[in-house]
């Protein structure tokens, strides 16, 4: 018998610096709303979904502070999670936090029909850097204003009405490290989330990736991962011209033989829906991914032994 | 300045089971002089590259023994070796070896130039079984007729000529597993070259999986574990319909991108010819996948602690 489950993308496009976030508030409702009129039963939403991609700008003081979450929820999201509930509709969000001791992530949650908090999940890989660039119009500071991830990859379970898919998330650049993928493909992952803004191209004027190469480099990563962890796999953007810098869209739905199934069209907001079997992970899971028959972990151990790549002489 | 290097992928037609080794070889040596025709410093050929796949039927005695070379070279294979000396070629590719001790590996070598084998490789990802599958018209029994690769995933350091590439080999079905991949990844590789033979369709008449999924998959695989490792790549095929077994083509050579730069067209003998520059790994390596920089072992020990996947309740 199919396990069915009707997932939702809410691509986002851009939420300007300037953007009140009771506005960006009432576009992610928006989403939420489309996607429940097309019989959505989950919405992944983008990472740093509730604001502007603050890591963009060195920032101190009320502005940086006024960037992140005390508590999931709290009374600016709560609009969100009331008419989830509401609707009987699950959801991925990303957001930064600020912890009750003063430590600051780039998370993630997965709420459940009934409002719930499901799963957590703190980004572990951080790019950019902690002190900025000088010159730089923008720059890429998450090293700076965030601590690394401290949850690992935390699989988990789904809602009974999802058939209690064993789920996981990523955020952004996560999604381009096969060690976390394959964390999660060791838990029997059926179901990736996960939300991302990435830049469409140099910010700063270089020219050596383009739009089109970035677009590429974020579907082929979601795609073959999703493969060789016989999972499927949401990945949705924050899209389009955020105040002069510019982030790829792309937002797909992805199967587990790495099959794009919908895909955004546009860099604004924008909804896909797909129904999905979560049983047509066995496929892989029973047969060429089938772990505990194939793989060789004591030709692995470079991988946690070193952290740095050692070039042989 | 640019590191230049041009690298050939020779992919072979189908080599029947009663074709002779002789004329198995002249069709080696056939590709090494179109390649050399092309300027190809480095030409890959496939994965038991000197016989048909044999793993697909239960043998023993004198014909199981026939498939396996005793040395590398040997007087069987030495017409190849001695051209590619003579032309200033190397190559890598992939043989069934027996040791003087009397194990069993699916194995392959890079040759220099000057005809020194540069580094050697014994398959980890071995797939199959070792028990034939009862009534089956074709088996896989990859595990009963080699053990396990032991010497892990050595990157070694091609030619003078070629400029010193860190190069790492794989087999066939290690493509698919980016533990092997990320390895060498970790010793920092430039050049990945692979051969494989990859059952085009379920032989015995599943229907799960057809030609263009299984080419997809391939495809998909070394393109993202490329650009994952900013490496170049060049995985190499035998293709086509070898005693009523069918084996998809699509040899490709890869950009640290992911891009395919080159395609097999046939399921024939054919030679792939690219010019490339390995600096182009440095933007991978210097920035989204500068790995001392952005790699969390702590939180990948699942990688190596365990084997098989276990579900959360």
């Amino acid at each position: 018998m199919a396990r069915l489950l009707r997932v939702a993308a809410a691509q986002m496009g851009p939420t300007q610096r300037a953007e009140p976030r009771p506005v960006t508030l009432a576009r992610l409702v928006a989403l939420l709303e489309r996607a429940a009129q097309q019989g959505a039963q989950l919405v992944v939403f983008p990472e740093l979904a509730f604001t502007t991609f603050f890591p963009r700008w060195l920032l101190e003081g009320a502005e940086l502070e006024g960037y992140y979450e005390r508590a999931m929820p709290n009374p600016a999201v709560q609009a969100l999670f009331d008419r989830a509930r509401e609707l009987g509709i699950g959801f991925y969000v990303g957001y930064a936090e600020l912890t009750p001791d003063g430590q600051h992530f780039n998370s993630a949650i997965t709420v459940g029909p009934d409002g719930a908090i499901l799963g957590k999940y703190r980004k572990v890989h951080l790019p950019g850097s902690v002190e900025p660039r000088d010159g730089a119009r923008f720059q890429q500071l998450e090293k700076r204003y965030f601590e690394y991830g401290d949850l690992g990859f935390p699989a988990f379970r789904g809602a009974e009405a999802w058939h209690r898919p064993v789920m996981g998330m990523l955020v952004c650049n996560d999604r381009r490290w096969p060690e976390a993928w394959r964390v999660y493909g060791l838990q029997d992952v059926e179901l990736m989330v996960m939300g991302y803004n990435s830049a469409a191209y140099d910010p700063n004027g270089g020219t050596s990736e383009n739009e089109e190469i970035r677009t590429f480099h974020s579907n082929i990563a979601v795609q073959a991962n999703a493969y060789m962890n016989a999972t499927w796999a949401v990945s949705v953007a924050k899209a389009g011209n955020e105040d002069g810098s510019g982030l790829i869209g792309s937002s797909i739905i992805v199967d587990p033989n790495g099959v794009i199934v919908a895909q955004a069209q546009s860099l604004g907001d924008e909804v896909l829906v797909a129904e999905i079997d979560l049983d047509a992970v066995r496929q892989g899971k029973d047969k060429m991914f089938h772990f505990a028959s194939h793989r060789r972990p004591d030709h692995y151990r470079r991988i946690v032994d070193q952290v740095g790549a050692e070039a042989p002489r």
